[in-house]
């Protein structure tokens, strides 16, 4: 109803609302090195959205505020918000407000606003019941692969120029899976997380909520091609980039056997694959199975040292 | 209703909701050396909620995203979050998420959601009409002063010691106005803004937005004791600091002639007094008038020098 330019920003929910904060900052989640201004503000912005999207909510509004460093001019600022402009425009989200100061580093905070009609349609981290199908939208691993294509470009050398280019997009300019998570939310799913601090952690946090053991077998994980070829140039191991690493923002969602035919199909309608992943059964904590049907480790198989660090919710 | 640890924090608005953000950054506009940990986790939120007050709004959540420099602790961390906890304990705001990540500074950045039976419960900034009267409540001068007390200590040398502390505390942990900015917002005014940058900047900001002028006779302002005395010891007007300076985070209110009696009253009952300080009329911009009768420029007679940034509006 009012946007920016008075002393807070007014709309009208009419139903329940949920609210969601999220930050980047140079030089703990991005080097503008290897990030463009534009990449930095479409990926704060989608991040923040991701989590609406593991609740099942329809966008609303985003409020930005923006550190800015002394070396960064006007223009600088117009093309972080032009990054930003490009997610909200795909997701028809509004940008009623914010605030700009100056900062040593770059800061681009960003608090998401999304709707539904009632709280009982949002959907949980709790929620996932013993019988439930666990399953994965989209494709896992591309987002760890692309920032090693960034950081270390001799990498690329081996891959297809198109395959390269699609894993670096992938960590640089996610997609949050917003029609997805409604669409999953509509088929009724027991429970839902996204996928930005890795399969491995964010698995765990949807078992600790809900109470209940989760089982997944990583030999079926849907793994982004190309993500196969720069494991293999690190030494490392793919399900690493699968599992270990984050920012993927895929859903990782709990569904009852029988509505998972119908959440393929609405999620084909989106053009996204809806892969079975695992199960939930009595129990607790995450149970990794790999290929050989071996146990792994959570987050105990990571060979490739210091990663950015993703925002922690508080 | 699901409050942190989900993937976000759910309510059920049932009406118009105002959204505010505001941010607080180490070096820009505080230091660590002159503001305790739970000061700048109070001002953090205080200020946050002042645009809520302006806006007439009853205060509802907040969401804190904190970024932590490498040479904060988790007992800090508390410390702050107990500065927080104090505002929002005190004005029955709940504060049901956040974000917590590595920072190279300290930063707290804040969005505050309010709420009012509809968008048109709101008070803006426009709609300030010709023949209204100008209130401000409170008093003035107190956090530029204060500022001054805390930066160099030895002016404090010729004040009663309860009078300086008033003043430090009034910089350091800032009261919002709530309970005033309801109380104005039932009696009826016609527009409202609160005081952050200073009475110079925000009344013209007011002006604008209200496309009238705004006359304030400065002889009438109500200024906090021993603002003058501070101003003196540097060899200040002791106006600069009332209208030049900011963080005072008492409100201005434009407010028809037949109601100023009621909202005088209804102030009382919040303990707060409401002062006229000038007119609205036909016009436009702000026009500042001296005790001796002369027009002084909005932002013009700055002897200080440098001041700690306001975070601006986008």
């Amino acid at each position: 109803v009012v946007g920016s330019g008075d002393d807070a920003a007014v709309t009208v929910p009419g139903g329940a609302t949920a609210v969601s904060v999220d930050a980047l900052v140079e030089g703990v989640h991005f080097r503008r090195e290897t990030a463009s201004l534009h990449s930095i503000g479409h990926k704060a912005l989608a991040a923040a959205l991701s989590d609406l999207a593991a609740m099942g909510a329809a966008p609303g509004e985003a409020y930005i505020q923006l550190g800015i460093p002394p070396d960064l001019d006007a223009a600088g600022c117009l093309e972080i918000a032009d990054g930003v402009a490009a997610v909200a425009a795909a997701h028809r989200v509004a940008v009623p407000g914010g605030d700009v100061t100056r900062s040593p580093v770059l800061v681009v905070a960003v608090t998401v606003v999304g709707h539904a009609a009632s709280a009982e349609r949002f959907v949980r981290r709790a929620g996932a019941r013993p019988g439930d199908a666990l399953a994965v939208t989209g494709e896992l691993g591309g987002a760890a692969a692309g920032l090693l294509l960034l950081e270390r470009p001799e990498l690329a050398a081996g891959l297809e120029p198109s395959i390269a280019e699609a894993l670096r997009r992938r960590q640089l300019e996610p997609e949050p899976r917003l029609d997805a998570g409604r669409a999953l939310a509509e088929v009724g799913v027991s429970a839902m997380v996204d996928l930005s601090d890795g399969l491995g952690g964010d698995a765990g946090h949807l078992a600790t909520a809900s109470g209940r053991r989760l089982t997944i077998e990583l030999g079926l994980l849907p793994v982004q091609e190309g993500v196969a070829a720069v494991a293999e140039a690190v030494a490392a191991d793919p399900l690493e980039l699968a599992v270990g690493r984050g920012e993927d923002y895929e859903l990782l969602a709990a569904i009852p056997d029988e509505r998972l035919d119908e959440a393929r199909a609405q999620l084909a309608g989106t053009g996204l694959a809806l892969t079975s992943i695992g199960r939930v059964t009595e129990g607790e904590g995450l149970k990794l199975l790999g290929p050989d049907g071996r146990e792994r480790p959570p987050g105990g198989f990571d060979q490739l040292g210091d990663r950015p660090e993703r925002s922690a919710p508080a």
